[in-house]
């Protein structure tokens, strides 16, 4: 599933592998990219990504519905006994939901099962928008919903994940809005310089407590990460924590330091809303204070 | 024990009133007190620790190191069985040293016994002005130091020891400088005004992971806790989290954030190194960014 | 028109000397203190002003107006002609408005009249509680009222300035809210502790350009003036800037300072509106950064 | 004298083209571009700097002190009576020299004079890295050295100078690192997000008193000017002030605000002392509230 094509040569190909290549683009609904075949060529991702959404809305409820019945349950029976498609699989596990608890599987079968239970069909989220905690508060959210709001809702994660794939599967002049960027800074201002050799980790925090290392890093010269945090992709929904350093970068710098120092890891907790969104989570220091905002 | 003696009336008993008193203020060391009976009237506490202090220092090697060895080891033997001086027990306790583990009541152990076997006598410190964590920081430390100096750190942790006594059982004109003071204080510059109605809690930290709550308070109409956090007492050198529950703060405020809001609970980490200074870590805070200082 | 009685003393005096002293408390109006001679005694000076508005109030709508005009114009002609009473003449003073150019002078006579002419009274405002800028400000914003409106607002600007004169010449032991202060606080977050010993000064600025020195001070050690930069009476509203000499501060503690300092005067211009409220102005600073708010 | 050569041409030019087009780059010294036309071709602009740097060096004494004395005096006689070359007349011109009191030009003739009879040479500065006033404490601190450091230090400001001439002159692929950038950037921390649309002005600050705007702008959607402050040029090193029109932008924005406005023009106040620097001046600001900083 991991080959990538350009859309010039999808739009050169022969009917049928156009059609196969993106046979499983939607959720066991080949009859998507069939239907879109002889409007060729694309000229950009967004046309694609346009004529498929087109394609689905005026396909006519039922299809819809079937279309939104294709999905498997989040953390369910399908998912634990493997299955799942290959992208459902790794969007399932993007969000967590592969290393559950007993309870926490536990309580996503509660949930599923009342949602479909009101609804007849399965409860359908852009997994890679989405920490296990943000997805549970989805889950509860949009069980008190009516019938028509949610089939709304889920078509429109449905086109999401579909916008997700066809990012990762063709390469293309144009992106699809699909990406956010977590990015930092931080600043000596003790010496007003930027302060490089700072090691900084990124945290999720699960609602219930306990925890997940995202990822590390250093800053450099000019005091950022050689790369975002979290970049080319969705930034998840959801409460995370930096940890900065300072203590220790303070005492290389042979700064005067209160034994222990007043400031040494500095936790800065936050969460994301806006998965699409630019994060810039900075920290200005001294080995006496600091601030920190969202910044641009 | 917790009978407090005015000044006035200390310098009006009998002699063996006077001794009685302020018999086991030094560790199993009656002779102390009986020494400076006839130095009486004492006008401050000031002068009543200083005749003391200058009692023992005059008394020679022997009987100094005879009052270093009567007191006990900490989180020893004698802790767990109940033995310890009412005295020592609270200061024991003070630093959480009756609710170790059996892994920290090990390492207590080997830590003591290679500090007698090196010494000769236990390791003595001023337990109120420090945390379990600081404690253990100080036995390998200190173990580290030459005997001479050693039996003179001994000697300055016992005059604290006492002073910190006779604070606690002696009201007099002055005080001795034995407290410290931590108070916070919340400035909500979205509306430039004091934050009230915050929750905070103040936690310690333990260095190889877990916590315990302090204290708790909520910030009245100046933004600040009805009483210092800690008052009245040393402030234990060690690691500290306060937490300001801003989300919840602006939400009350009908304030537009974000779902979820970018900061909710907000905490800041920081360590004391004087027991005896004033500590003051406030907050200025908007939804979107905060800024923190050992203020004054 | 300065000696100052108490409370008391007043409520002890013949009704004659009671009217004596206080007759001239409104501008032109002895029987106001005559009306409630009667009344006595007033056991706080909240009373006393409470019982001389209300005498105004059921005095009818002639004699309000006749006490409306009672008033001498604003940097008027009689101000000029060292025609007004010594309360008036100190008032008009508090706001600059006995050393205006005689451009300022125009500017007040063009407002005066056209204020006088359409309400056919004058122009009335608590000098005490404005600067020069502001009274000009509301002499534009008041004269579009209607007269009405204008002579309600008149009313209670006379109830202010009689509030500002009782609190001047009488002691009791309650106090008029009439006091608003303005503070400021240095902390020098390069050492984690506060800015001594470093110079401020405060500034009133003109509108138009120009400038007048409020006050001047040293941080004490704990970085407060000892006194606040204004107290014990109202805040003119108005446009004001606190300079720091931080940087002559941070060179005196010897930290490696740019050639010149990257930061040496600091100024921070902001506005004061309500003038019995408390404005605490701190500034938080190192070599390279500062941070500064309205706080309490 | 504004022709620009690219750095090709120059290599490909007969021998006397390369020596016209470069032979007034140092002041009245062709021989300078003379000595190094036959090591030609220089691949970089770096090359070619230095190997005008190396020409001086191994000249000798007595050339060097020729080429010393060709400049002419700052603000000087040469000056007003026109008879500058084209590159000294811009570059004096660059630091106000050419608008200067008549009480200015007093004083830079007695410090010139005072100079000259010390070393019998003239004050040689870049002028196009300082300003007024830098030029002013130069000329007094360095006439109080002898003259082999003054040779020394009159050599690197020619070298100064030249370097920024051949930046203005000729395009090469490399640049030399004669350009400085002062940049800025608004961070509205009550909305959590860049501030758009706001004012701002930068002004150098004269140490008499006096100011001069060097440039305005407007932020774009990103909270930053379209372009840095100051680019593609030297910063020069003086006292220069920022101004934020942060008020009329929060009421832009319907922010409730006092009347007036607590914050209206924030003032930030600094000064450049690396002109090869790259100086970020950035704001964070609520209503009640900012933060400035040097940033990176």
């Amino acid at each position: 599933m991991t080959t990538r094509f350009s859309l010039e040569a999808l739009n050169a190909m022969p009917e049928q592998g156009f059609a196969a290549a993106l046979g499983d683009i939607f959720e066991h609904a080949p009859w998507v990219a069939e239907g879109i075949v002889a409007s060729r060529p694309f000229t950009t991702l967004t046309a694609l990504h346009a004529a498929m959404t087109a394609a689905v809305r005026s396909s006519g409820p039922e299809r819809q519905l079937q279309l939104i019945k294709n999905h498997p349950d989040l953390a369910g029976k399908a998912a634990r006994a493997g299955g799942l498609t290959k992208d459902s699989e790794a969007e399932q596990s993007s969000a967590g939901l592969d290393r559950l608890s007993d309870e926490e599987y536990a309580r996503f079968d509660r949930l599923n099962q009342a949602y479909r239970s009101k609804f007849e069909f399965p409860f359908i989220i852009c997994a890679r928008r989405h920490t296990k905690d943000s997805i549970l508060e989805q889950m509860e959210a949009r069980a008190r919903h009516d019938r028509a709001a949610e089939i709304e809702t889920a078509l429109g994660e449905v086109f999401r994940i579909v916008a997700l794939r066809l990012d990762q599967r063709i390469t293309a002049a144009d992106r699809l809005p699909v990406h956010g960027r977590l990015s930092t800074h931080i600043l000596d201002t003790y010496h007003g310089r930027p302060a490089a050799g700072v090691a900084i980790e990124l945290i999720e925090l699960f609602q219930l407590g306990g925890e997940r290392r995202i990822t590390t890093g250093v800053t450099n010269a000019d005091g950022r990460t050689e790369r975002p945090l979290i970049a080319g992709r969705p930034l998840p929904i959801g409460r995370y924590e930096l940890r900065f350093e300072i203590g220790e970068y303070f005492a290389r710098k042979a700064v005067p330091l209160a034994a222990p120092p007043f400031l040494a890891q500095v936790p800065v907790r936050f969460a994301i809303a806006e998965p699409e969104g630019h994060y810039h989570v900075p920290l200005l220091a001294t080995p006496w204070s600091y601030t920190t905002y969202r910044g641009s």
